[in-house]
């Protein structure tokens, strides 16, 4: 594996893709997908339509995601998972005779909540990583509510649930975007304070918008989500915050 | 202007569109270009070379963007501003025969320190409004330099020079993006606490990184800057701040 791409797919809609990321897909000569185990049966249906409708020839591996030790301490936990599936990759394509680049899809952008720049670190002998940036959630989330992400010349931060729970709000960023987050930690805030915009299956013939002041619609939100999750058998959802 | 579409364009490359955004340049009826005025002759370019290469047959209808009035104070020379640009909007195409949608071709992703959507909050009658989301200068710096944007769980901090200045950096945030800075604001930070990835040009043929500790690269990249500034007329550049 001399060379890597990183193909940012966006988060659900094929055409989320740039030229750039259909060109690559072209001119890989192995794409690496991972085989269900972590990834919900969806997501692996909507790598495979997106490979397809790029006409790739590729040739495709595929790869099975390990299971998280619940035993070790979550930073632990997070870089032998990723050691080890750094090695599954190798594995994968040891027998390969591979004669050109080797391209992995991500969900959304590469830079973003994802671990594959991370467990390509790891390889060795290293690859020359090339990325290709793609749409992720968050301007899926503003596309879909058609609303800009900060205010005038305003801050924003992006964060997750485990940390919104952690730390409340930041006092200096008018807009906040919460991500990871499968416990609606909306619902420690004081909801008088805050208007929410939140999506799931952003990009997606599934996709759902709630939007309002949080105290009007906070459990309709917890409820929506409840009930698609239950429906789907998994719910992917982010949201905007920002003070009213 | 029953319907309008704001079709994000990525930063400087052409192949940053994605395969939605090709489809709505090419079902637009009438798009909206701005003629240089505010805009940059190699942006005016980029715009017309996108517009080419999607084959769309619609009608150009160009604008032209109104000056800043200096006097005012800041947020309410923003708002004139943004007003006159609705009003020229509405007088440019007056007198076309519209049969379809029109679109705008917004630089990286509308959502993103873009008045775009703000403008067209100001039409009467109001156009029904379908955003489509393009790459932004984040993810072309991550990309440009293959990095995560994030640390492991950790939070991300979106700001402008001017608020880094006036507020300096947040305690709580590991990663700190920086845009819309003409002033190198990193100079006032204390350079030895941080690690920084510097990308002008991003997604273009021109573009230019500078990475390293701040100790050791910030006066390279202020000198970077005033000259690529100097032989291009114009520079758009971003960084990426994290703690060492
Ligand atoms: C592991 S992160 C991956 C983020 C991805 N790299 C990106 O650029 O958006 C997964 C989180 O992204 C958000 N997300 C991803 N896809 C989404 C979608 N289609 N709708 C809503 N949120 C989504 C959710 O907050 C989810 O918990
Ligand atoms: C008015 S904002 C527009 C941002 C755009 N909507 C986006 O999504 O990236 C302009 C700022 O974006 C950043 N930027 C835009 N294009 C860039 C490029 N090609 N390279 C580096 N920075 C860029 C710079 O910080 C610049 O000051």
């Amino acid at each position: 594996m001399d060379t890597l791409w990183l193909v940012g797919i966006g988060t659900g809609s094929l055409s989320h893709i740039t030229l750039e990321g259909v060109k690559a897909l072209q001119q890989a000569a192995v794409i690496l997908v991972p085989r269900k185990g972590d990834q919900k049966d969806d997501l692996a249906e909507i790598r495979h339509r997106i490979i397809e409708e790029t006409g790739s020839q590729a040739r495709i591996v595929h790869f099975e995601y390990p299971v998280r030790d619940p035993d070790l301490p979550y930073q632990e936990r997070v870089k032998q998972w990723h050691d080890e599936i750094a090695r599954r990759w190798q594995v994968a394509i040891a027998g390969v005779d591979i004669t050109g680049p080797v391209a992995l899809l991500v969900w959304g952008d590469p830079s973003l909540y994802d671990s594959t720049l991370r467990i390509a670190e790891r390889l060795s002998p290293a690859p020359q990583v090339r990325v290709i940036p793609g749409i992720t959630a968050i301007q899926a989330l503003t596309a879909a509510h058609a609303i800009p992400l900060n205010t005038v010349d305003g801050s924003v931060m992006i964060t997750t649930g485990r940390r919104l729970r952690a730390e409340g709000l930041p006092h200096n960023a008018e807009t906040t975007v919460v991500m990871l987050d499968g416990l609606c930690s909306f619902q420690n805030l004081d909801a008088d304070g805050w208007h929410i915009w939140w999506g799931a299956y952003l990009g997606s013939d599934q996709q759902i918008l709630i939007e309002g002041p949080l105290a009007d619609v906070a459990s309709q939100i917890v409820e929506t989500r409840a009930a698609a999750r239950e429906q789907h058998g998994w719910i992917m959802d982010s949201y905007i915050l920002k003070r009213r």
